[in-house]
């Protein structure tokens, strides 16, 4: 049956997310080692859905731990050989594949430049794991359908997990996060799924923790609908591109409760006197203009980009779905991508 | 007439180019004082086409002074309130008008917090520079389109004057720039205008420093002739949002000599495979399989994305214009973006 596979991993999300709340242990061993090297900087290095959970930990690690943190572009190290100094960074590689040859590359040429490096994958023995000085397993099981679900919030979880424990942290905002994703699992997308069938290009966009989810919905409903889907922070979004918005436009606005959600309040306003169709995803769904709403269970705001992007991978399923593609056999895709 | 601020402003270029090479001795005194700074870590935050810019000064300060360096979201500042400990920092903000609050903001936080903060803007008396310990102007002149054209490419001309001085460097990748950017601007766009004016998706696409004239090609074409355009890293491109492509697409592949044009190769093959109309622009587009190409002149390939956009600026002012838009007067659309 056509997207089989994607929706037996959507649903397994609850139980993949309780169980790693439930072995957060496991994450205090790497946790203490990054602690007591004290870096000063941390960059993130990942490719596709994993660098949407890189840009989320970019906010996790600026604003829980203080740390300045960047986005790095492996490229210049694989294409041009460049060996900065990376005494005093955290280096955290992330892939569920732990395959991306280019991935690989840069994190040998930062160990060997000094950094911490520590591997985010779903496969401790892969290339990346070995090639990094600490390995965190998210453990989300076997991911068979090409989109990323389950690895993509299972890795958010675990970059949540490991940054909360280096500042010593309880996780105490993840408590229960199993239910409150069967909830989110259970909103009703079909109003929204019948809303955008016809449209052919949407913008997404968030701010905050919540940019992260806008990019990952972004390549969910390009890669499975062939949607010309692109994600713009809210921000950059009035700088230029709202000019393409129109009612032809689908806007898929991600608002939850707190500084990130308060932020693109006008940004939605802007995109509805546009005359788009807009959708606004969130524990702040409620509180928008849009035509229409999807509630997620209110949390944390640092934790709310694992809930926010659950009923956004249902949405792309039912649009693949209603718009006749399969979205585990997408045109031209593999697992995994060999990139130097 | 339609487009008459954009296209005058696109052939103020080669002039505005060879003024700032003309004067690169301004630049000296603040590389020398970002060079007495010895700075371990750099970040840049920037909104819209500065953030290209900033893109393309990731991959100079990567490369060509060594340092680890990374882009970061003002808004953990200013929403989140995070005050990292930036000691060693050196935090460039870019921002043609040097009037964004949030940049601002974030610049502020970030000086008070240890960085050497440098500002780079088209308005030397801008929030900006004032917020900043040191500032460069890139002189570019009045900017009056909505599009920046002209504050582009000497933003991107100034960050490298800059960091080439950092290093000691002596400009020579860029002596003649504007007789180069003439015949750049002379290059025949009308064939692709033609190909893609019924187009409606556009996917732009480069690798290394080419990644940066991607992104801002896409932002040209959305805000002045309201496609949906949007730019992919190469290798991110064939990790899913490939799957989107298809003959109804148009493909923009920036391929320079160098690195980052050879390993683009093999993501202009797969996109013509899958029938798309691709245009290749570069140095290096005459050695592509692409369907229509338009050649730049060849230079250093760190200076490549200078003369990369100035066809695709006429390829977005062209396309408007047959598509019956006004690009001077685009929809919904204000020169200072606002945004806290």
């Amino acid at each position: 049956m056509a997207g089989e596979r994607m929706a037996a991993e959507i649903a397994e999300q609850p139980a993949v997310l309780d169980s790693l709340v439930a072995r957060r242990g496991d994450f205090a061993d790497v946790a203490a080692l990054i602690a007591a090297r004290k870096p000063r900087f941390a960059l993130l290095a990942a490719r596709g859905s994993s660098d949407h959970a890189a840009l989320y930990a970019k906010y996790l690690i600026e604003v829980l731990l203080q740390l300045p943190a960047g986005l790095v572009s492996p490229s210049t190290t694989t294409l041009y050989g460049a060996r900065p100094d990376f005494t005093d960074v955290l280096y955290l590689s992330v892939s569920q594949s732990g395959g991306s040859p280019d991935l690989v590359a840069a994190t040998e040429a930062a160990r060997a430049q000094g950094a911490l490096t520590v591997a985010v994958t779903n496969t401790p023995s892969s290339p990346l794991s070995d090639a990094a000085e600490l390995s965190v397993d998210i453990k989300a099981g076997d991911e068979l359908a090409v989109a990323a679900t389950k690895t993509y919030s299972a890795t958010l979880l675990s970059l949540y997990l490991l940054i909360d424990a280096v500042r010593g942290g309880s996780a105490e905002a993840v408590q229960g996060i199993g239910d409150l994703a069967s909830t989110a699992l259970a909103a009703p997308v079909e109003d929204a799924v019948e809303r955008f069938r016809a449209i052919e290009r949407v913008v997404t966009t968030g701010r905050g923790y919540s940019s992260a989810t806008a990019a990952e919905a972004a390549l969910k409903l390009a890669e499975t609908s062939y949607l010309a889907a692109r994600a713009y922070s809210g921000a950059d979004l009035l700088h230029g591109p709202v000019a393409a918005v129109d009612e032809h436009t689908g806007v898929v606005a991600v608002t939850s409760r707190g500084h990130g959600g308060a932020a693109l309040l006008d940004v939605v306003q802007t995109v509805c006197e546009r005359g788009a169709s807009v959708l606004a995803v969130g524990s702040a769904a409620q509180d928008t203009p849009a035509d229409l709403r999807v509630a997620v269970p209110e949390t944390a705001e640092e934790v709310a980009p694992v809930l926010e992007i659950l009923p956004l991978q249902r949405l792309a399923l039912g649009l693949s779905l209603v718009r006749g593609v399969d979205p585990d056999n997408p045109r031209g895709l593999h697992k995994v991508t060999r990139t130097v």
